[in-house]
């Protein structure tokens, strides 16, 4: 039976599983694929591209329920892509970075939900200050922008503070049915999930970036501002970006002051690299979550393969444990049906 | 029912809850009272302090079970320690923060199970290698030393590594029944805690200490070398420290050459500072769980309290879910009764 939670009420949606609006990696295409598996697709926004930004809300216009998600700050300097957005009529608007009462008003007068993506106290107080239907509260582990503090620190700390006023929902590190489930257990209505869908045959990044994913142990990101510095992205603190190592990410990483100053200099020679398709120097954006990715499926069958696990470890335990070794009850293997039995001395 | 586990029927015990060896905080009069309430309690065996192991040890010699944990890189400087560890004869040894091979076969020999903390997937090979029989996933969050990976991405990433083969305990950022219940579901079979237990009745920080970790938000940690350097320990990479923030973290944060240069003098100011028992120069090691911790209840209310909560959100579920207003169950916001009735929107 699909989880239900506040959020899947909320959004009239079946799994409580939304993607991210990662930039230009969340089109259409894996955001309609996301919202027919019967989660919530939200399309990236990106930096104001005002006609991808129409060319790609046209194509879900009349296809609900879906969002569509902006980096705050980006869009307060081209307030009026908000209207652009609007007016495909999208279930949700999500907002990050940046101080979402600006918008909050227009938002809601069109009977939009405002979900608010928040990384500290203080944010999640603004957005609901704001009006925001919808938390999410995102850990440093999350891919592309975010900040420091952790999921497993950051989403109960979030939920407490909602007090059920309105649905939290937990993004950073997760890609599969365990850590929706252990969202849950920490009080979230759902999860939202980026690199995992990043990974997905709709997303919009290049094959090699989506192997390189599939490659990547967590032990291969790093969060920092090389890759925006070297687009001459200059964000405003706290916000910095998780990426795949590579070459460019190792030439820079402890020389962030020479890059700065040689920031023209380095957007040519990045933009060419980027353009050449050489993800030694390109970044892939992409959180800690890696690590648990190993392949490139429909998106689809990610949100049934999350949606299925989290639902068999939530409601499904005395099943697994039946089938388990020992008499007693064994939450701690169950789900895993791959395991080999324990060892002899566990029994 | 209490929440069985490969862990607790390896080490005999009640809750699937392992207090952490705190260094000097750990006495035997915490680790006693987290076993007597049906926990793992786990005495600290600091940085080789050859008088008072004895006297703590044989504090608990013939009450079982209970574990004594130990510095490793330290152990490996007066290996004889471990001897009079294990004439107390605990449960298990825990090694934490260097190679466990060497101490491997006098444990085993002495019929103790071998504990090994690791912080990442070379660690954990290591541990295996070694004859570990239960490993200890601990993420960035925690509160004392530790390195860079979180817990949500650790805890999954070493679950996935053992295998099956042994039990996994996650640590780092937990302080609750959400925690373990969410622990539970990424795989672990249990959680080890610490700084929960330093705001406890019979933990020996000083009462200053424990009143700040209540007074602490998620944002009031750091992970450095700061305390270390000022006290002329130099621990080997990649392991830092996490501590409450003060002053004397704030004057040394981004000056650590400079503290390096001068350690001989601020580690006697720094000394001098901590016996005089003045919190903004002396370290509270903790971590980000303190956003959790309100209260200084006894250890075994704690042991309690988590045990209870995650046993309702592991197996209660479907009864808090027949209570809520909505028909249809909502795990979401399972668990926490004393939030407020979900807004009509919501609906």
């Amino acid at each position: 039976m699909p989880i239900a939670t506040p959020l899947t009420e909320l959004l009239g949606i079946t799994h409580p599983i939304l993607s991210a609006p990662m930039d230009t990696i969340a089109g259409s295409r894996l955001t309609r694929a996301v919202s027919e598996a019967g989660g919530f697709g939200i399309l990236g926004g990106g930096y104001g591209d005002r006609a991808r930004l129409q060319t790609e809300a046209a194509e879900l216009k009349g296809f609900a329920p879906f969002g569509i998600g902006f980096i705050t700050w980006s869009l307060a300097q081209q307030p009026e892509l908000l209207d652009i957005a609007l007016d495909a009529r999208p279930q949700a608007i999500m907002l990050s970075f940046g101080d979402p009462a600006p918008f909050a008003p227009r938002i809601k007068a069109r009977g939009a939900r405002l979900i608010c993506q928040v990384q500290s106290e203080d944010m999640a107080r603004q957005a609901l200050a704001a009006g925001a239907d919808i938390l999410i509260a995102q850990g440093t582990e999350a891919g592309g922008h975010g900040a420091s503090r952790t999921t497993v620190d950051i989403v109960p700390a979030i939920v407490d503070l909602a007090a059920g006023r309105v649905p939290v929902v937990a993004a950073g590190g997760i890609a599969d049915g365990r850590g929706l489930a252990a969202m849950m257990m920490l009080g979230a209505s759902g999860v939202l999930i980026g690199t995992r869908f990043y990974a997905s045959v709709e997303a919009n990044g290049a094959e090699e970036a989506k192997q390189r994913i599939c490659a990547a142990d967590s032990n291969d990101t790093v969060r920092g501002v090389v890759f925006d510095w070297s687009r001459n992205l200059f964000w405003p603190a706290p916000f910095t970006a998780r990426s795949l190592v590579n070459d460019h990410v190792r030439r820079w990483t402890g020389r962030e002051i020479e890059l700065m100053q040689r920031a023209s200099e380095v957007a040519v020679e990045y933009a060419a690299a980027k353009a050449a398709g050489n993800f030694e120097v390109a970044a892939v954006f992409a959180g800690e979550a890696v690590g648990l990715i190993h392949d490139i499926p429909p998106a689809a069958e990610i949100v049934e393969r999350i949606a299925t696990e989290a639902e068999q470890l939530l409601a499904g335990r005395r099943n697994s444990m039946t089938a388990a070794k020992n008499s007693s009850p064994s939450p701690g293997g169950g789900g895993k049906d791959e395991q080999p039995e324990r060892p002899s001395h566990v029994a």
